[in-house]
C-alpha cells in the first residue's frame, strides 16, 4: 500500500491535527477570555463545539505522532471509517458554529445600538476567523482519509 | 448493476430533487417578501445561495424526471462526479447560509433594542427552518451519489 499523504498515521496527519488543535484552542480562548460570550446563544454553541474540537484533534494527533514514531500506520477500515465519520460530523459542526459567530459579530458591529465595545468585538471576529481554519483543516483531513477508504 | 435509491436516475432521487427545490424557494420567498432582507448581511447570503441552489435543484430535477420516463439512468462516472461535488459544496453553503440566519433572528428577536417587527421575525425564521431542511435533503443526495461512485 502506497501512503497518502494527509492520512492517519503520516506526518503531514499529524501536522494537520496539530493545526486543529491550536486553531480550535485559539478560537475558545479569544472566545472565553471575554466574559460576556454567554449572552448569545451563537457564542455559547461556539465555545461548546470547540469543546468537543479540541478533545477529538487532540487525541487524534497523540495517535499520529505514535504511528509516525513506529511507522505502524493504521489500517483497519473499521477505524478508518470512524475517523472520517467523525471528522465529518465535527467539521460541519464546526462550520454551522463559525458561521453563525461571524453573522452574530458582523450585525454586532454594523448595528446602531452600542452593544459591542471595540475591543471585546475585535476578539470575537478572531476567534470566528480561527473556527473558520479549524473547519478547513478538519475537512482535509476527512477527505483524505475518505480517499484512502477504498483502497482497504 | 443494481439500483440504489437515491441515486442519480431515480425516482426517489427525483423526489429529493424537487424537495430541495420546493424548499430552497420558500425560503427565498419567506425571506425576500419582507423587504428589510438586505440591511443584514446574512440574510443578502442566504437569498444569494439560494438563488444558486433553485435552479441547480430544478434542472437535477428534470433530469431525473426524464431518466426516470426513458429508463436510462446516467451511469458516467465523470458526470456523477461533478454532481456529487456540486452537490457537496451547495450542501456546505447552505448549511453556513442558514447556520448564519438562524443565529441572527435568535439575536433579532432576544435583544432588549426594538429591532425586529414580530411578523418580520417569525417569517425570517421560517425561512430558515426551510433552509436547513434543504440542506438536509441536499445533503442525502451528496451521500447517495457518493455511495454510487466507487461501483462504477
Amino acid at each position: 500500500m502506497d501512503e497518502l499523504p494527509g492520512s492517519v498515521g503520516t506526518s503531514a496527519s499529524f501536522s494537520l491535527r496539530l493545526g486543529q488543535a491550536i486553531f480550535s484552542s485559539s478560537s475558545l480562548l479569544f472566545m472565553s477570555l471575554g466574559v460576556e460570550f454567554y449572552s448569545y446563544t451563537a457564542f455559547c454553541y461556539l465555545v461548546t463545539i470547540m469543546g468537543l474540537v479540541i478533545p477529538w484533534s487532540f487525541t487524534l494527533a497523540l495517535v499520529d505522532g505514535y504511528s509516525v514514531l513506529v511507522k505502524c500506520p493504521i489500517r483497519q477500515p473499521g477505524i478508518l471509517m470512524i475517523i472520517v465519520v467523525g471528522d465529518w460530523i465535527l467539521s460541519t459542526l464546526t462550520l454551522a458554529a463559525a458561521c453563525s459567530t461571524a453573522s452574530v459579530v458582523d450585525l454586532l458591529l454594523h448595528s446602531h445600538g452600542n452593544f459591542c465595545p471595540p475591543k471585546l468585538c475585535s476578539r470575537y471576529r478572531i476567534s470566528a476567523i480561527m473556527a473558520f481554519f479549524s473547519w478547513f483543516l478538519s475537512l482535509a483531513s476527512s477527505l483524505f482519509n475518505l480517499w484512502l477508504l477504498p483502497s482497504l
